[in-house]
This record gives structure tokens, C-alpha cells and sequence, in this order.
């Protein structure tokens, strides 16, 4: 909140703030756009520490995220991409709360000072921002190799906060949206993927609108904050699909100590994922790939026409992929026989052998 | 909170989370002497985000500072010493709003996964955690050049958070501790400081003793959360000395709409900066070189005898330097006269050139 130390010079190991550091903050972060009032925020950028209220029936929800160049996103992206993907994974863990966004905090290390670079970031974290009424309270900035730390606060009534651990016998798993997306995203942007050399697109061209998509499915996921706070009072469990969906619902099945069958005929996919991926990629793609920020979550079989029937209203996809059982682990079944599981298996062979 | 996304692979882009990294939260962060619990503490680490309370006479204080290897601490350094400083820098911050430190996330950027490091580094921070009642409640961790990011929440009554604002014409300006020592700690750690060439011991061979001295001044800053727990409430403004008094004394006054006039010769120095340093480079450190994490603040003249005797009874060291009067800027006087004035002078014309 205070240190702002970023030094200019490279061989000086500790350079208080300067002038222009502050004229830095204030410019790019500390604008109306983006350290806006809400209400609840006592004290936003400028003083020690940021000071905010919590309403005595809310918990307070926190969680924190560091992107670093070259391992979460390209050095050269768009920095308005950048500050998007940036912010929208950490609100995605708060959907996986069942929070409402309240505000946030930065702490942005860059190489050098480059205005026209902070000008189009600061516009990427606007955008989220303003949408979600989650203004900028403090932060750090200081010179370095790039990454950028956000932690997210969000407010949660006491009583209906989602948790990893409360996925029981008989309930339905669901996930949002269509998985597998940003994993293939990475082949669109030609950049390495840890899903072997065979994980690959079908067809030698892909259409640019097909390419498009899946960058943007990368830069611009779409936190399911919507969702969470019209349906989170049905989820028995939550986790938002950081890391592929078979680790992350593995997450829920341990905290639960339950097991999970899942219809791998049931997981969705995008169009423009079967158009470019042979089945058994788009299967690797959204059980190991990754950086989907979809929810997966669970819910009483009772309430299933209900929380269709709000996602439906809401225009987001909700699709049931299986049951939660007794036991442990995950039991995947197939229509298509045993073809599509040995998939699953010779990539679980590969990862644990690599 | 979720991602933990340390990818071990140098060119992979984007490996989900490994078994490993899971054990190495478990093993070195998720630990009853780190993350134990606290009253209020509802969550902690394991879940998408965590969970804490707010009682309602009180507002919730967040700083993060971000730790850059190189630039914040040498890269090479005890890793229990770069865990102590990363974290006591955000306990001083919290210092500064007169705030009770209550919990603290952490960012964990790293080259690689070293498991001696971890544990030492783990150790650094328990140290302070346990000190103050403030356990890890969450974060993440990543590969990539080293970093520390570091969010620590606080607790403050609604009718006692000192702001930077509330310095009164009239009010006597305090600091805590010692000045300056961080600073000279460049000269004893060998690294360069932005002071200027002529900023060096003045003895060829500084004792072991003062050189240690320096060392801890820099690596163990003592944040002073008992003073502000204590006083204060007779504080009418605060800001903990990150980039040198004059810097920050400077955010006071503006933020205040005051000026200040100081008292050279009143500055407090510790025995190994008067012993190893002449006036002048003393002074430099005082005013220009930063990382003291010592309060400075200001209290209504009526107030001051209370002040001292609440010092005083926690052995902790408060000097009066000067006063709040109206205008702007600061002004420095001694009974020296000129000599040192100019020495002030001269290191502003100085940084203004460079």
C-alpha cells in the first residue's frame, strides 16, 4: 500500500518512490474509473492500508492470484488481456464461494515504466471492475520481471457460503459453460501445452473465427459470478476449473470424502471445439488442460429443476456430467465403450511417468 | 488461493497444479504453526477462497507490499530473514492505522521448488505470524524470478483508525526508534545505495557488532504494532517511514494540508550510526534512505506527556522532532546553523538532477 518502490535505475538495490511513481498511481490506478466508491469502502488507494466495512451477517471472502509473465501469459500480450485474465480468474474464485465481488487489491511488478502499456492495463481491469462493482483499493508496484498479484474480496451472507467439503451421496456434479477451451487456446496461440505432443488440432486450418474464440476463452474468461449469487444457494459444493476438470473435482470429492461418476459423454464442449479436435483431445483438453474458469459444483437431485431453470433464465449452460457416490476417486463411464476411457488412462500413464 | 500453478517444467506454459505443489502447501504453509486458527477466522487455507469475519464496531485494514529478489532484498539471503522482512514490512504498514494485525496472505514466486529454502522460509514467517496472533489464511504460488506478495489484513476500531489526514496546526511530530540504520545497512550488506558516492562509513573497519546491527535493522525491522496498539489512540496522524522521513513526513503534511517544521539535531540515531557515520551521511540515511519501518506521527501537544509515559512503559524509544504549523512543505532548522542544512540541500539539488 505504501511502498510504491519501483526503481528506476537498474543497478540500485532499494530507490524510495519517487515523484513520478505516485504520478503513476494516481494517473493509471487511482482514477474514478477504477478506485471508485462503493459503498462499504471506508479508505481506497492513498493512505497505509486500505480500510473497508464487513455487515455483521457477511463473511468476508478472500483469495489471491500471482500471474507471471511467460508462465500464465505472454510477456508481449495485450496488456488490457492481460489485466482482464488477471482479475477474471480471481472473481472466478469467488463464484466459487458463492461471493459477491467487493473490491480488490494489486501489486503489479513491471520491467520498466511504460505509460501507454499502464494506460491499456488499467483499461483491462476497468472493464471488470465497473461490471462487477469491485472498485481498486491499494496495491504495490515495483520494478521487476513482470507478474502481476491481485487479491479479490468478496461478501458472502454467513449462511450460504459454498464450500469444497459439502458434496453428498446422491447429489448431481454440474459445470458452467463449455470445457476445454483456453487448453486448446494454447495451440492457437502456439504455445506449448503440457498435453503431449499428440494433443493437437484436427484440422491443419482452423477458421480465424475458431482461433478468436478460443484466444479469447485464454484472455477473457468469464467469472460465473452471476450464476453463483442466483443459484450458489443451491450448491451443496464449488470449485471454479483452474486446473482441468478431473484435479478440481477431485478437490470437491476429497474435502467431501465422497466419489464422483462422470458421463464423459455429458461434458460440454464449444462448437468450435468439435469442429477442430478429435474427441480425444477435446477430452484431454477438459479433464487435464486447464484455465477454464468454469464452476464445477454439485446439487441436491431435488433442487436440479430449479437451478436449470435460473441458469436457464440467466442464459448461462449448466449441464449435469454425473453423480456424486460413495467411496473415492472418480469412475468415468462412456457410451462409446472403452475407447474414450483408454484415453483417460494412457494420459493419466503419461503425466505420472513425466 | 486455488491455482498454485508452479509449473516445473522451464517451457511449459501452463502446467496445472502437481501432487507435489499440494504437498509443499501442505508441508510448509498449511501447518498449525503458520496457519493455525484465530477467533474470527473462519476459513483458511484449502478452499477457492477464505472466509473471515468482521466484527461490526471495526474496520477491516488490507496492505500488500510486493518483495522483488534484487531489488527489495539480495536473492542469496536467509530465506528466514527474507520471510521476516516481507512480512514485518506489511505488519508496519498496519502499524501506521493503529490497526491489530489479524491474518496475512501470500504470493510465492520462486525459480524452483527448494525444499530447505521453504522450510526456512516458513520458519521466517511463523516467527511474526505467532508473535502478532496473524496466521496465513491463503494465497498461491508460482514459478518464476523470486517474489513475495504479501496482503495482511487488520483490525482497527471504526472511531480510532489514524489516517494520514488528521495532522492539526499545533500537533508535535514523533518518530519511533532509530533512524537511518536500514540505510547504512546497504554499506554493511556491500550493495549500492542511491545515496550517493559519498555516502560511506566513516570508519575503514566498522566492528562486527555494528555491522550486525545494520544487517538486522534491515532484515528485521521491528514493526511497531505495540506502540500503535497503545497510542494510538492520541495520534492524530501516521505513516510508517518506508522511503525516508522527509519523503514520507511529506505524504503527511500534504494529505493534512500543514507544513512541518523539523529539528535536525533532534533526529534519533543508534549508537552504531553515530559511532560509524559522520553528521552529514547520518543525516542522508534519516531523511532519504528509507526501509526504517518506524512510525512517524503526530499528537496534539496536550497529549505528548501521555505519549511518552505509554512509550516509556513499553520500552519503546518516541522522539519529538519538530512541529505541524500551517503552509506547506517542511523546514528544517539546527542549532549547527548552515553547515547541515546544506548538506540537505545539496542531496535534494543532488536527486533532483538524477
Amino acid at each position: 500500500m505504501t511502498v510504491f518502490d519501483q526503481a528506476p535505475v537498474a543497478d540500485v538495490m532499494h530507490k524510495p518512490s519517487s515523484h513520478s511513481e505516485f504520478a503513476i498511481i494516481r494517473r493509471f490506478f487511482a482514477t474514478s474509473n477504477l478506485s471508485f466508491s462503493r459503498e462499504g469502502i471506508e479508505l481506497g488507494i492513498g493512505d497505509d492500508a486500505a480500510l473497508i466495512e464487513v455487515p455483521s451477517n457477511k463473511f468476508l471472502a478472500m483469495s489471491m492470484d500471482v500471474l507471471v509473465s511467460d508462465i500464465h501469459f505472454p510477456l508481449e500480450a495485450d496488456p488490457a488481456l492481460i489485466a482482464n485474465r488477471a482479475l477474471a480468474v480471481n472473481l472466478s474464485d469467488l463464484a466459487a464461494m458463492g461471493a459477491e465481488p467487493y473490491c480488490f487489491t494489486l501489486g503489479l511488478v513491471l520491467p520498466q515504466s511504460d505509460e501507454q502499456w499502464l494506460a491499456d492495463f488499467s483499461v483491462g481491469l476497468e472493464q471488470l471492475a465497473k461490471k462487477y462493482n469491485c472498485p481498486l483499493v491499494g496495491g504495490d508496484t515495483s520494478r521487476g520481471p513482470m507478474s502481476i498479484s491481485i487479491q479479490v474480496q468478496g461478501l458472502v451472507d454467513r449462511n450460504r457460503s459454498v464450500r469444497r467439503s459439502g458434496a453428498n451421496v446422491g447429489d448431481k456434479i454440474y459445470v458452467s459453460g463449455t470445457l476445454g477451451d483456453a487448453a486448446i487456446a494454447l495451440l492457437a496461440l502456439g504455445l506449448d501445452s503440457h498435453l503431449g505432443s499428440e494433443f493437437s488440432f484436427s484440422l491443419s486450418e482452423p477458421s480465424p473465427a475458431c482461433l478468436q474464440f478460443f484466444k479469447d476463452a485464454y484472455f477473457r474468461p468469464q467469472p460465473q459470478i452471476e450464476l453463483a449469487l442466483a443459484a450458489g444457494k443451491l450448491f451443496t459444493s464449488a470449485i471454479d476449473i483452474s486446473d482441468g476438470l478431473q484435479g478440481d473435482l477431485q478437490h470437491i470429492l476429497d474435502e467431501s470424502e465422497v466419489s464422483g461418476s462422470i458421463n464423459l459423454d455429458a461434458i460440454p464442449y464449444s462448437k468450435s471445439a468439435i469442429s477442430c479436435l478429435n474427441s480425444e483431445n477435446r477430452l484431454l483438453a477438459a479433464l487435464f488442460g486447464g484455465d477454464d474458469y468454469e464452476l464445477c459444483f454439485t446439487v441436491a437431485e431435488k433442487n436440479c429443476v430449479e437451478l436449470e431453470s435460473i441458469a436457464k433464465e440467466l442464459g448461462v449452460c449448466v449441464t449435469c456430467i454425473g453423480d456424486i457416490k460413495a467411496g473415492e476417486g472418480i469412475d468415468y463411464f462412456s457410451a462409446n465403450g472403452s475407447a474414450i476411457e483408454a484415453t483417460v488412462q494412457a494420459f493419466q500413464h503419461f503425466s505420472a511417468t513425466v
